[in-house]
């Protein structure tokens, strides 16, 4: 058991409340002085708030500078393609039904986003020698992002066991199977501070409420029967 | 045969002679219009003189400015763990026996590199429509470069497989299984500009000769039976 204490883990750290509550269950399985956070600042419409919660959360876990790392990502606004990184595209409003909105690909995709980060998160955890990489994909959202589903992890863990120089890193993803509501469960468990996490798409001061990811963190709060302690826009 | 044609492929040209002879190979089997390059600038030691060659490279084979991108990978030097990103550490001279340097991983590997470069070339594939992604793996490399195997290649094509909206790109690796005087035949074959190419770790004027990188061309051009028409320091 104390081998296990000792072992490093990278959590991916974007802001938002997934990310929030895997990291939350890595500090519980590795503890505070394992936990290395990593935060991906790739060029996207809520950067600086995004990185602002990064900071706030950093701080709650007392993480110091040598166990954190933001990588400037915004050079991929080169690369287009999405809503996220390119200030011309619209972003698409929530419909609704999320049947409906299935087989749709959301405006707010990035090309290989998830192999992006997973990849430079893979280069740091083989510098600092983390076995472990968290992240908080969650399968729900797997209709619009194909890199959030089960089988892209498996077929990622199979990159990496081939190209890196050590067999042994690992990427888990501890929230894949679970409810935006179970997700919210298990961080309130877990003391996860909600208040400092972000999901809106749209705005960066008060959460707009109505985009994809407003729609889908109020739903979750209201499933769970918590108040979600963040403000939003009267509408 | 003209759906074939009308294909796109990024290449992805570092300024060496594997990527070299990989885009002539492209070149030859889609066509100067079709092909987009791409450089990665990952803020390497040789950095400026790779990427005067890649410009003189996308010179020669009339590629403008439209199908042709260049991403700053500098950040790289930020995670560290390499010669070649961290000017801090030693470059480890070529010990001249193959056999012998086997198992040793040399000073120069960047962790995951290729995952890195591949990921943005995924990403770039997406936005422009390309079905192919030509890279100039070889195996031979493979003793101190973990992802240049073909059972790596063969893991990210699933990855790509399964992380991407739509599944079409495929990563192809046209050298990775020839020894390196037989992909200086092929160049020769396909007239490509070796004297373009850049291989040299240490130095960016006049390539050293008794780098790693140095001696494999040197020995490579000797054995195709071909002169080098690069300039070497007399040693």
């Amino acid at each position: 058991m104390k081998e296990r204490e000792k072992e490093r883990a990278v959590v991916l750290v974007s802001g938002g409340m997934d990310s929030l509550v895997t990291l939350a269950i890595a500090n519980e399985k590795y503890g505070q002085d394992n936990i290395f956070m990593l935060h991906l600042n790739y060029g996207q419409r809520t950067e600086s708030k995004e990185l602002q919660c990064f900071k706030e959360i950093v701080k709650h876990y007392k993480i110091p500078k040598s166990r954190r790392k933001i990588i400037d990502m915004s050079f991929l606004k080169e690369i287009g393609g999405s809503s996220l990184t390119d200030k011309k595209m619209k972003v698409t409003p929530f419909k609704g039904d999320k049947r409906k909105s299935k087989s749709i690909i959301p405006s707010s995709y990035v090309p290989f986003r998830n192999t992006i980060i997973l990849s430079l998160a893979v280069a740091y955890a083989e510098v600092i020698c983390a076995k472990k990489i968290y992240i908080g994909a969650v399968y729900e959202d797997s209709s619009g992002y194909p890199d959030c589903r089960p089988k892209y992890y498996k077929a990622i863990n199979k990159v990496i066991q081939e190209g890196t120089k050590f067999t042994g890193i690992e990427v888990l993803t501890p929230v894949i199977y679970l409810s935006k509501d179970k997700i919210i469960a298990e961080g309130i468990r877990l003391k996860a501070p909600f208040k400092l996490s972000w999901s809106c798409y749209k705005s960066e001061k008060i959460a707009c409420g109505v985009c994809d990811s407003c729609v889908l963190r109020l739903r979750a709060f209201d499933r769970a029967g918590v108040l979600d302690p963040i403000q939003y826009m009267k509408n």
